[in-house]
């Protein structure tokens, strides 16, 4: 342990030193604009990724911009032989929109203010990005015995429509041991948090057509049908929305059932259902247990109502009679849920109940890791070597298409290694990052690099 | 009868005489677009308010334009002598609106063709108030021992927001032993109908918030309530949408039991449920039986969801959890159904279930008359005498605002005696009315008018 101490006090001196480049590398990254929804930012998501492959080589690894029939990913690696493990990290460096409006400081244009990095894309993923970056080129110039590879993607942002055909045809470069995913958030920046598991999602178009225009409900109603009525009718009979229990036959059979052990650990995270409202700005939640609260949102599937279209949607009331309606909905689903058998069941249950059109929409399968075993042990390490706090194993609610395409086509273990804290404003206004996560970052991840070398 | 008969087709060859001066005059009001959901319209709605009095004073009966808040009121009256019953005859003379690029014809340039008689408010309502007008001439001319007054209003399709203080503004010169109001439709052109009741309405506004912005549905869902979910919960437990049955207790309680002589009526006037479905494009309806049909439409209040905001209303699917939800919802009343205590009845079943806000919109008492007794005696008897068909009596499933004041302010017997015809394209594009419907009707309201004045 002394040594490990040493050589994690070693890696923060070199991070001190090469701190005034970090900052100045993230600024130019930030502001570069590589906002992928928007597709006139073309032009900023090619620079980026240019810019990306350049830092790679001067740094003396091997880099390249990898096309696709959509935004292209940089790939690179630091490379020490083929005899040695490979780990393959994976950062996107496209980001979310910002209303430069609405935000207190430029959203392109990356401020610096005691140690705090404002900007788009600061936390969201380019400062864990280059903080890697710096632990993996640190590591490489120590001579530590393994290959570190780089994916960037430029499509996160947007569901990486194009990832899983990138993999696919370049599957001879990217062969590895090992990923690490670092694009997740901590539960609090008390505790630090290694998520290894992911929902999945199957969303779905429910629709009930009864006319072809609206009419008028005093000379109809009665006797025309009322399609919105009819759905929530058969919305009722899908799931209890106050407890959030799914009625459909069969829904939770392939449910893995959650150890004690893993919602201990989700408590342990530091998640309360109070600030779970509070990062949220909900005012009611189904439960106020923390336990109870973790499991759903982490480990329970979910049936949503994410919006009902069709009659009056204007101020006030107007006394028509819809001729039609649909509810988007989705299911968020957990290890070992199909989406497609999931869709089927609920096909099944719906159009039993009437002459409702129903419609596949996007899918993604879950995700599960391991929270035990020689890489989550590396990680939980790595993690409290750097922080000095022991890590809980937890799981995201959320569904990342990009890490069920790398399980599917690289088939190697893939851990959860992520710097953001809730209060970075992930996906918000004013997003930040800050000097102590990437500091610590840099020596989580020599640190985690190196325990890596020792796993054949 | 062989006298009545006589005198119908005195009246007939009346008005074949005069026909063309019918047809110059209907023109000449159609050509105005007094359309009163135009503020813009306002020209022309004076324009016409003042033509309808200049009219009747040509015809040697007194008149004037009446001020109110909103849009003016037409008072008329020939008269015969304070000894004498009085009668009031109530159309309107505002229209929808009409854009002409949907039309076959210009809305606003009256096309005659054949007997037909194309533009906006040709059947709704000027086509029958001038009929009226030239029956109430004829008889007034001939020294029918009757009064006969007017009211024309110009705000009737924007709810007749003003005629209720009008009347109370007005009851010294509005004093009338009865009132016929003739701006109704009949279920066929081979049956004429009478109705004689109407339904209320109460619109109310239900909300829940349980945020203050839409979150994502992977990191919240599960634990976040679901507005939308909890709404469509909430709709089921006040109403079975397939069979159309509230489940509010005591909602039904102050129904009126219908006749079995009023639903014989109703199948009498020639309704079917393919005809309904045929004039509103409905594909489905609750039930293909006509007796319940009409039942349905005509004499049972209802629960109806008009539209549900809140969530994600763009195409596709996007995975939030919304933060609020608003039904908006109505019931059709029948007597004796009050929309205060309904209001009240579902407000209390509401919030026993949450917190859900429940807002109170438009309410209009339903209107109940007599299908028996000596105004609907003398009512059927007209119009046997003048279309050679016996009438059905049957009731409307809207509400008409301006019938209910004068029901309350008035307080003496309503009579609905109309000439529309379901063809005729009532509130549709290329809305029409017809010679043989003018000039039965003229013979009709003579008739009426006459036996009215031996109604003491």
């Amino acid at each position: 342990m002394q040594t490990e101490q040493t050589e994690v006090q070693d890696v923060l001196a070199f991070a001190d030193k090469t701190r005034s480049d970090y900052e100045k590398t993230l600024k130019a990254f930030v502001d570069l604009a590589s906002v992928s929804m928007e597709p006139e930012r073309r032009p900023e998501i090619d620079a980026t990724a240019e810019m990306g492959a350049k830092l790679l080589k001067s740094m003396g690894a091997a880099a390249e911009v990898v096309k696709t029939a959509g935004y292209p990913v940089v790939v690179g690696e630091f490379h020490r032989g083929s005899q040695y493990p490979t780990v393959t990290v994976y950062n996107h460096l496209d980001v979310q929109p910002a209303l430069a409006s609405e935000w207190n400081s430029p959203p392109f244009d990356m401020q610096i203010e005691n140690g705090v990095y404002r900007g788009r894309g600061t936390t969201d993923d380019k400062g864990p990005a280059l903080a890697v970056l710096n632990a993996a080129h640190y590591a490489h110039n120590q001579g530590l015995p393994v290959n570190i590879k780089f994916i960037w993607e430029l499509e996160e942002e947007i569901g990486s429509p194009s990832f899983d055909q990138f993999l696919k045809d370049n599957l001879g470069k990217l062969s590895t041991s090992s990923v690490v995913v670092s694009d997740t958030i901590w539960v609090s920046r008390e505790r630090p948090a290694i998520p290894y598991g992911l929902r999945g999602l199957q969303a779905v178009l429910i629709r009930l057509k009864t006319g072809v225009k609206d009419v008028h409900s005093g000379t109809t109603g009665g006797l025309a049908r009322n399609p919105i009525g009819e759905m929530a009718q058969l919305l009722n009979s899908i799931y209890d929305a106050r407890t959030g229990e799914v009625k459909i036959p069969g829904f939770y059979d392939k449910v893995k059932p959650v150890d004690q052990d893993e919602l201990d650990n989700f408590v342990a995270s530091g998640f309360t259902v109070a600030n779970f409202k509070c990062a949220h700005e909900l005012t009611h939640t189904r439960t106020e247990d923390a336990r109870d609260g973790a499991r759903r949102i982490w480990a329970h599937p979910t049936f949503e109502v994410h919006g009902i279209t069709g009659g009056y949607a204007g101020p006030g009331v107007k006394t028509i009679v819809p001729y039609q309606c649909e509810a988007k909905v989705s299911m968020r689903l957990v290890p070992d849920q199909d989406p497609e058998a999931t869709f089927n069941l609920l096909k099944e249950f719906v159009e039993k109940q009437g002459d409702f059109q129903v419609l596949k929409e996007g899918s993604l399968k879950p995700f599960l890791g391991e929270f035990r075993g020689e890489f989550a042990d590396a990680a939980k390490a790595a993690m409290q070597a750097a922080f000095g706090v022991e890590p809980a194993f937890t799981r995201e609610g959320g569904s990342i298409g990009a890490v069920v395409s790398m399980q599917e086509r690289l088939d190697v273990p893939i851990t959860f290694l992520g710097l953001s804290l809730p209060e970075h404003g992930y996906h918000a206004i004013n997003e930040n990052f800050d000097w102590q996560q990437a500091r610590g970052g840099m020596a989580m991840f020599v640190e985690y690099f190196k325990r890596l070398s020792t796993i054949k």
